[in-house]
């Protein structure tokens, strides 16, 4: 018997297969971008995730689904999610269970990926943290007494759209100033794309397309304009990361998601501003590193989230 | 027996005495401008204490003392306070144990005014809530599942100090772009003086002194200048608000301290902006509220600490 993980984001989507120890045994990774809306990517997730159960081989236990919120965890419904537009009212669950004839269990991906971490990763033994996910957008997960903190609703955690000003630029949920339109990948990519024509010597220039991703290589080669368009991302991103130490007084900071491939450039201005910016008794306390499960984390949320739905294992 | 409460804020402090079942018998406002520096104040406070003591006639069997943190509330002494320069270090609990001779305990103002509200407030009932005391400065305190929540090292909350913008106006804690920069009764009143000059037609021109109370009560007289001092710093506060609905999703927002004195001119656009600016689902869970205790928040919270501490009621 195993365990079905799918972590659907609004550029990719992975799928994986655990055994009853959580341990995973296989995955993989489909494009799903959100601007081809729901049917088309359920219709690629399907297969990719018949996929990987097959080759296993085993009978598929319990199916855990990461996805960005808000959603309603109840029904296994989403929302109006702001990076995955179209899907709202959209019943995961029952897709997924009809598809393996096994039970299945939506969360917010973030808070997934903060459980991932508690199970086998930089959460490990950490009664308290947050987990931040900066990805297509941004996301948040809250660890409380080796719990997920999920709030009245069940929606807890948004600190994508944290306001980091009253005004700023237009972020996906519709809203303005909002951290996710500051330095999620996409925000990093618009903001590299918008200065462009007036940095002609960068070398972002010549790139086809302009990903955060790029942006980060760039800087870390020493284009001007790309270090300009990554640090001041990050100081956003530190600003984000010192409001939810001030609020919440965490053990410890997890930083995961696509973005933070990007590693110590990542890490680093992010440790400074909250050093900088937080309250120096909870700088004290906390530690921020990045996630332990890598671009991982987010199918090994939707694995723990499913291990604790039929309490496989003290997931946390 | 008697509980004694001591709700010490950087322009005034009150003190109060309450029988067993936390019923408040007796109090007594003063005035402790923070310039005066700890000495001066804890030797006003101090009689004031007393004389509240002595007119109820009953030995104090334990002190609650709520401060603006952070704080050690183990030791019973105060970190770096934004509102209370000068007070680092300084042992609070030990000076008013000594004094009247019973068991003292010290709690961040806030999360003390919360545990108050849920035992006889607005918070009574609600498991999941936080608290906003906006007055010389701005504190947050937070329950969760019905007790409240103090993070690792006992000093979350700090809503204060959450930026609202990277650069912004100068906080009493040495950063800038904080919202106690741009919302607290302190933060009103300097914008108000900040910007008088150019504004020779406001009737707060006239002023010895501008307060936030005076700017509210011009802005209800239609005094186009404190109008737009008064609002926006509520949008201001809002978005402060909006930010942690959006990543606590709490049952409820109680707004209390000495600002809030303003009623509905603060609660409709603190409301509105919630409205507009945090997640709908989010919105949708949340009920904005005063502070039921009103002017005698802190003072309860006060004594709701020290009646927790020594488990004379259910406090929460």
């Amino acid at each position: 018997m195993s365990i079905l993980g799918i972590d659907i984001g609004g550029t990719q989507t992975t799928v994986g297969v655990a055994d009853r120890s959580g341990k995973l045994l296989l995955h993989k990774r489909i494009l799903t971008p959100n601007v081809l809306g729901p049917m088309m990517n359920i219709g690629m997730i399907l297969p990719a995730a018949d996929e990987v159960v097959r080759k296993q081989g085993e009978r598929v236990k319990a199916i855990g689904i990461g996805c960005g919120g808000p959603l309603d965890r109840k029904t296994g419904t989403l929302h109006k999610v702001s990076n995955l537009p179209g899907w709202e009212g959209i019943c995961l669950t029952e897709i997924f269970s009809e598809e393996f004839g096994a039970p299945a269990y939506l969360d917010n991906d973030a808070t997934a990926a903060a459980m991932g971490e508690a199970m086998s990763g930089a959460g490990k033994g950490v009664d308290n943290f947050v987990y931040f996910t900066i990805s297509t957008g941004i996301g948040g997960g809250i660890i409380i007494g080796g719990k997920p903190y999920r709030g009245c609703g069940e929606n807890a955690g948004e600190f994508g759209h944290m306001k980091l000003s009253d005004e700023g630029p237009v972020c996906n949920c519709g809203d303005r100033g909002c951290l996710e339109a500051y330095a999620s990948g996409t925000a990093i990519a618009r903001i590299a794309m918008e200065g462009l024509d007036a940095h002609p010597q960068s070398k972002l220039g010549s790139a086809e397309e302009i990903t955060a991703e790029l942006v980060a290589s760039a800087a870390a080669e020493g284009d001007e304009y790309a270090c300009e368009v990554w640090y001041g991302a990050m100081r956003n991103l530190g600003l984000g990361v010192a409001n939810v130490v001030n609020a919440l007084n965490p053990r410890r900071v997890i930083l995961g998601g696509g973005v933070t491939k990007a590693g110590e450039m990542l890490l680093e201005p992010v440790r400074q501003v909250v050093e900088e910016r937080a309250m120096h008794a909870l700088v004290a306390d906390v530690e921020i590193v990045l996630a332990a499960n890598g671009d991982l984390t987010g199918v090994m949320g939707a694995i723990a989230v499913a291990m604790d739905a039929i309490g496989a294992a003290n997931v946390i």
